[in-house]
């Protein structure tokens, strides 16, 4: 069964966790589909060329680039893992026909790599999404400025596009945006959300545990 | 100063209306870019192959495929068209730098062509979008389902998402969906919509009219 | 031992059809390449650009598209079936080294898809070429015209090429065209023209039978 | 006024014939796209294949590699010349729109270079393919082989094609093959056949003159 | 007349100096083409994938991509430049036929951005080669580790040579390699080396001054 | 454990050589990737490219292009043989992952095929590197033009580096230039070179014998 996995671009500000990510899916025998994010180099030189006065055509071209930086950074260091990073849905399923592990950037500028990752989850016959994220769980609400925010360990995904909906950064490129929900729940694909600092949650996941929250259809 | 064209893949049902419009794109001197759909092209393919069982990976690809031949019959009537129909961004702005028109369908599954126009409005640098409908103007409500749906000449993006997200289908592929708005606000670009069926209108857009909806940041 | 089937483009006006000729496709151990024809979508769209003046190049660009999204409705029925539709013979050789069914439309402007299909053949050394045609059999005339044809169930490629030079319409993209005849010739391969509404008759040629006209070298 | 040239591979066999060809593309105005044949090199390694056991397929794809190395080589020595040898129809197009000379060399499989030269010339809007030949002029039989032939200066398509349907070998790689006229009848593009020794005749052929056979629709 | 500028990948540590090249090089008129190190960015993705075990090529391939991704922050602040970076010499050739200025990173594993600013250099006729570099101009040794060290205002490729065969590290990556020293000997391109801290000293280069070291044939 | 082989490109002059090999190449069973020269054909065309005045970008395309034209021949000749000739080293590895035997010519202008090939042998992870060279070994000095040069049956890059930096034509395309040396070297991969007019120090090589010289880390 095929696993689609989305790591946060946080994860690359920190190489222990890269390599330990690394040996992770070099480890395994699952066929692993992997998206990352673009992180911090992508917000730093997105702030310099929106300094300089660039269009957000080419801000979202760095976190592109940027993104696929990142991702071949980790094909470099997985076994198995086909050696060019795909830039576009077909270019992955194409790759997906001949390598264990496949990793993924983002593929076109007005697509969060959290969507890149649930039309890949789609394209691969997914039924879950396993996401490492910047945060530990999903909440009612951002827990870093609301202390009353409440934990949500298990929910549906119309609970959770309500609480996009209400979020005042509607078409952001956050954990999950609209579109990433619409697709996973048109193809009822399950997804964790967990912390991403720790790899071993992934291999809870892959044994079917719920270290953080679980989105189901 | 380019313009950006949406043209509805409704458009392309009525083969003395294309020829209309590429008579009214040949005829111009602006530097033009065009995003047509899918239609009923799209529309029926994705049928068959939902019903044999296909992903909705492969209905999405259908349906870009779709609207690439719809793409290129227009291009092949219009002088000064660029020859290939691009795939992607990148490859639209590489065409941008050689051809007075170019013309695009979609570029990726889980993105609709209203937000590839939006993309290459913003990448371009136009300041207009004016989408050739499959409706006259905004309204309301659907006026086919509700006649007491008011027709809304002029307004603006935040009124608009409200309606968007007020609507019972999020992220379907309809006229504007919540990313190509966000898309448009955040370039401050100007859209205007109007009855697709009518290419005068296009015309009375280029005058600086307001043929059906115009919508503002 | 591989096989390569032309599907005449006319199929795909009937969609029960379609679904059929993918279940063929799906369930079968054989390495199938199958190369389709742009049928009823094709000649609508040559027709509105023939309407509107576009060019033969842009007339035949038109009929390749059409036959590629045949060929990818096709693809996104059959499982096994590479994802991309390949473009040329080189990425058709290219993917028939990974995939078990691979599946094109067109090529090039100035090719048939009949003469694609013969040059697949070639490429992938298949000893039959399977013509799911618009007509049963082989006939001495059109015999939709000629009340007096005969159906010609064995030929030599000597005979079908004299049929051929003495049709009222050299150079015509019909079922078989001198080009696709010299090269099923010199690479000695069979073709079985048989009723492309008989997807049982698809089984039959795999069978060994003749359900309409073999041509032998 | 595009005007499309075809130089047979021949003329690669003598490299001072390059050179003064070079200089006279070089030294034009005019916009023009060239077509060269594979030659000397094309046979031999083609050769070298069919004695080793490789398929018509490979032996086509080692002609067409060895037209675009002579291609290539024209590129080199060409002011105004595209610097990539354009793969295919849709590649030449889009080099058409930003150099001046654009040269290729052959497309696909089973398509020669003659077709090729007349897809062109369809494809640019050329009224005129001037075909820089192996022999002087077109005959009523190979003059080399039969001294009864007589020279014809002026001919017609028909008139072209009833001597190609009778010569012996259809099908194969000559002159003008029963395709290229097709292509060149249906656009009503005038062919010149003369001396490719001579590269002064191409001078006159831009002129007006007929240095050896001119065919009309 | 063209140039060509090597800017050293540390110019990118430094985000104000990065917006003062992109004034610089929007506000002239010349054709510009412009090669760009991978800096201190591909020096860390390096050090990771070195950490975690992977090839030289993958190391290689990283860096190529770090400098892609400084590239296309420049394209994204340059007016006229080509808004692809191209990967390869033939693909700059094609973009330099379209575009004011052009902008790279590296090309091919194996080759340094500084032999890539030679190639390009003389790919585009360019008759100097301005290289802003990590030091402020050539010296007998490294100033950095020698005080004995000597400047050299005006020296010749095969001092050059000589100065980088006696040097302890053949083969590493530093400002000028032997493979980028004999193609700007073999086309006889002027080379200057300035202090890459100081983009005004670019501008000093097409008054013709010499702010650091020049290299000539 | 894989093998990279350099084939001279001298080797195509001479067609039955060219068989054996292919015969070699096509009989093994471990997974081979292959480098061929340009030889003698290269070098005609880089000198026509040279006598009218082309660059030395061109002169190195056209070399680029007919080592692909080499390679393809090769490539129609072996059973398990990619179809495509790669053109960079992403698209080596990417064939790598699919066929048993990879067939390269050059990719990029200013890297000799011996670069090439060492660069293939660190990226498929080879340990041998065997040359089948335009010489019978290495010596201390061109042997036809010193009768004094001795044969050097066994040496270490050291050795060989200062060989090569002492002869009198640095950065020419040579058997090995610094390049391939380093790369060969900071890989610790072990080059054979033997007379390439030999196929079976081919085998010899494979038995793990030393036909001609042996350099090591």
């Amino acid at each position: 069964m095929a696993l689609v996995v989305k790591l946060s671009g946080r994860i690359f500000n920190d190489e222990a966790l890269v390599l330990r990510y690394a040996k992770v899916l070099s480890e395994r025998q699952e066929r692993i589909g992997v998206v990352v994010g673009g992180g911090d180099i992508a917000r730093r030189y997105i702030a310099v060329a929106r300094r300089g006065g660039a269009s957000p055509t080419f801000q979202d071209l760095l976190g592109i680039q940027a993104s696929r930086l990142n991702a071949l950074l980790l094909v470099s260091l997985v076994s198995d893992a086909c050696p060019r990073v795909p830039a576009s849905l077909e270019e992955f399923l194409d790759a997906w026909r001949r390598c264990r592990v496949v990793i993924a950037g983002g593929f076109q500028p007005g697509q969060s790599t959290a969507t890149v990752a649930a039309l890949v989850a789609e394209a691969v016959g997914a039924s879950v999404l396993a996401n490492a994220a910047s945060v530990d769980a999903i909440y009612t609400d951002d827990p870093r400025r609301n202390p009353e925010a409440k934990r949500l360990p298990e929910l549906k995904y119309d609970e959770l596009e309500k609480l996009v909906r209400s979020s005042p950064a509607p078409g952001g490129y956050e954990l999950v945006d609209p579109w990433s929900i619409a697709i996973l729940r048109r193809s009822c694909i399950s997804l964790y959300v967990f912390d991403g600092r720790r790899p071993e949650y992934l291999l809870a996941v892959m044994r079917g545990e719920n270290p953080g929250s679980r989105v189901v259809c």
